[in-house]
């Protein structure tokens, strides 16, 4: 999608323009790598039920077991550790795969931002925020719902860098139908290096393909490849690792998360389960199975290269009796999230899951509400990286340009309720109570004046104007705004700086893999 | 709003018509009258940080005051109790008020409903739903934006009555402005009880209009006037208090209390707080006076009849900059709420907050951002009582036929969330999990048979079919789907039974009050 160059003229009042740009820079300046909660857990279960759901997990992998298939490197690395291999399929004493992954997973782990201010901590009390990931759709309010280009991609990296409340750049956040398949991971590798200085994802559709996001990140990691505080390799990308549920792991994911656990590099262990479906159609059945999946390949993992980061993920939703399609946003799949969470934590590692998940094709009531109650659950419940969290409509199907900064708009009110109540005397305001009294109003007091430029959430989206004046503006809809939202960042977009001989490595790089193999869609 | 009778017609497949008739009847078996929650509450704040809280609202209490203007009664009642009264000013010695509360006030109590089936439990783990209250506006995709007037007032009883998923029949549901002022609370009172069996709340405008709402139910509910559970006077109207924050209780709502308490029936004592014009603009100091406000108003109560019930009330918002209208499901609310839900369990008094509170003008994305982050905290933080839960738009002003159905859908997921993890042996589904296995899928085996219907929520209104089909049908928005869903509602609408003699002294009572004064608007 062109930038709108018709948005972009010389504005017709340059003092009010200079002032949102000082706003603006101001809100960037205050912006923080990543949220660190100051809120309790919300937790659904008691000690005893989640110690239920381990339990059953623990059965799951003893009696039934995992398939581990096309990787005969697999099969033998879980027979050296003594696991009960029977062809494709392992099974685990009780406790083995915890066990494993409590001894050398780390509890947290720095993702470094080619910019280190943009550096994220994965882990504990800390929520990262990611755009939405893998559509092979956008849409937008001007063109519809069409194939995803590179231009679109590149379009979306540039917003979430622009974004605040976003603190990483993500990964596919829309396949590039329009480059070869083989090929395409490097545009986006490059877009996410070139167009943001976040910390952003691999590819993970080909082991080949994971070891060029490797390539391509040391290349702009330069000489400090090894991480200070840890004396490992510097994680520089994480990725995502899908478990073909049930209880399945597939050569392609095996051989991306060898490369990258290799390489130091972090892994999402995530079961994508439709219950009913991939599992049994109950939230308990559900949780322990999820549970099941990711222990065996966070422990996996930690045997390929002990000490490599490992993130546990789940996505769940169950199936549409009418239409097979997963509904999203609905009660079930938020108290499968707040199960997950709290036994991630019990484990000892980061928790991925939610976003602004919907199933809605459109940015309407349905998508929000959807999104919502998903996003909330999100962070109440404790998620560490919280993917899909901007953009995602039609059940992934699609990426939404006006959903995008919609989703945004929430992100930042997420940050204002991770941050808690301000019980400082200046929170608590008595002296304005006193100041004021009965009958009279705050508006003047000198509390309300010190305090009222920040002392609420302000939404860039959300109409707040009298029935009158909205109605004045042709009564637009939150999607009329958005869209006028996104369009204008896009114009005002700046790239990050790019040291020239850093970028043109890259691009050395890029087009010598791609000259070394014909285009193809596979 | 007539009926739509173009929808109402012999249907032509009176079969799938038959079909959906026996799966309304049975999903209206299965509604409960009220939710008991399974799930803990969340709280954002520490033992100490609450007792802060507490201490400051002592602190107003004590040093600031609060003023109750107008009512001679009132201040006579405050000496007597031994309140530091200065005119209208009365201060109350530290903690006076919550043990004053603490000594009579139930911690829980019921409202009975005439079908007793209906009946309400307030307070506790109960979390009771009700539509919104109060709006001088109705809002449809057909009308747009008008005036309200009686017809929509019975419309919005109606579809409460044949909502599953609200357990109240509401207030002042919107103003039939189309009555005269001193007459129209005959009507809405009569529209409760005639159109609907659910509980519902009486008229505070005057305390003339209180004394007609008791005898109405009165009317309704005959001998059986004494509660044989308490010995004391049947509580069967809830009723809502509003405070003139900051700290001034006036005559009118003075007045109307006087008469609810002496009768034994429920007072909702609410601080409507816009934060930074009536209350410090911080969270912890609306909380503090929320606390102070709604502790002398419940004292009050219970000083004028020992032991009627009270219920902690709070509708916490700030202003618009812009346009000093309110913002809402911004997070400082949520955080208003789940502060005050804490200190009203401590109190020990049912709590009333939240609901589905949005400031858009339309029922669009905005609108559900807002009502999700105002409605998921309402169901997390414990409220008992969940006014405006059903149809609020525009900060009040509107109700709006496609938000009341859209908002029922909502409030029918918070049953399934409240309700939690079922960790029953087929809650938990293992041996699903030991029946399907690796690689295979769960649609086909025996578990998910039994229990795929009644296994996940399933929304009337979001379309989770597939794209193509969507687009097939026009690609409605969910606004366009709760249109056909609230007009067929009211064109299948059958009222509640009611013993004509009954009615005929409903009409009577009412024929003589209106004949008794001219028609006047104030």
């Amino acid at each position: 999608m062109d930038e709108p160059q018709a948005q972009t003229g010389h504005a017709r009042r340059p003092s009010g323009r200079d002032a949102k740009r000082a706003s603006r820079a101001a809100r960037a300046a205050s912006s923080i790598p990543f949220i660190t909660r100051k809120i309790p857990y919300y937790e659904v279960l008691t000690e005893e039920g989640l110690a239920t759901l381990e339990h059953n997990a623990d059965t799951i992998l003893e009696e039934v077991g995992i398939d581990f298939r096309d990787d005969p490197e697999a099969i033998a690395i879980w027979k050296a550790a003594g696991a009960d291999v029977q062809g494709e399929r392992v099974r685990f004493a009780r406790g083995m795969c915890r066990a494993l992954v409590q001894r050398t997973a780390p509890r947290e782990f720095t993702q470094h931002a080619r910019n280190p201010a943009r550096s994220v901590v994965i882990g504990g009390k800390n929520t990262v925020f990611a755009p939405a990931y893998g559509s092979p759709f956008v849409r937008s309010l001007d063109e519809g719902r069409r194939y995803a280009r590179i231009d679109d991609f590149r379009n979306f990296v540039k917003l979430a860098y622009m974004s605040g409340s976003l603190h990483h750049s993500g990964g596919t956040i829309c396949e590039p139908v329009d480059l070869p398949v083989n090929k395409r991971h490097l545009d986006m590798v490059y877009s996410h290096l070139k167009f943001s200085d976040k910390a952003f994802m691999g590819s993970v559709t080909a082991p080949e393909r994971a070891e060029d996001s490797v390539a391509m990140a040391n290349i702009v990691f330069g000489g400090e490849l090894i991480d200070p505080l840890t004396g490992r390799p510097k994680t520089t990308i994480i990725n995502l690792i899908n478990v073909n549920s049930p209880m399945t792991y597939d050569a392609t994911m095996l051989g991306a998360a060898k490369v990258y656990a290799r390489a130091n590099q972090a892994t999402i262990i995530t079961p994508f389960i439709l219950a009913g479906a991939m599992s049994p159609v109950t939230v308990a059945g559900t949780v322990a199975q999820t549970l099941a999946e990711a222990l065996a390949g966070m422990a996996f993992v930690q045997l390929v290269n002990p000490g490599a980061p490992v993130v546990l993920g789940s996505i769940a939703s169950s199936i549409s009796m009418q239409s097979g399609a997963p509904p999203f946003g609905t009660p079930e799949p938020a108290l499968v999230l707040y199960a997950l969470a709290a036994r991630a934590r019990r484990v000892g590692v980061p928790f991925r899951s939610g976003g602004s998940l919907c199933a809605s094709k459109i940015p309407d009531a349905q998508a929000a509400f959807e999104s919502a109650n998903t996003l909330l659950p999100t962070c109440l419940a404790g998620v560490n990286f919280g993917l899909h969290t901007a953009g995602w409509l039609e059940g992934g199907l699609a990426m939404g340009y006006e959903k995008f900064v919609m989703d945004v708009d929430q992100a930042g009110m997420m940050h204002t309720l991770l941050a808690g109540v301000d019980l400082t005397d200046n929170g608590q305001a008595l002296d304005a109570v006193r100041e004021v009294g009965p009958g009279k109003h705050f508006l003047g007091c000198g509390h309300t004046q010190a305090n009222f430029e920040n002392a609420f959430y302000r939404s860039p989206l959300a109409d707040n104007n009298s029935y009158e004046q909205w109605e004045a503006e042709g009564s637009p809809d939150m999607t009329k705004r958005a869209n006028t939202l996104w369009k204008k960042m896009l114009a005002e977009y700046v790239p990050p700086p790019m040291d020239p001989a850093v970028d043109e490595a890259l691009l050395d790089f890029m087009a010598k893999r791609k000259a070394a193999a014909p285009d193809s869609n596979v």
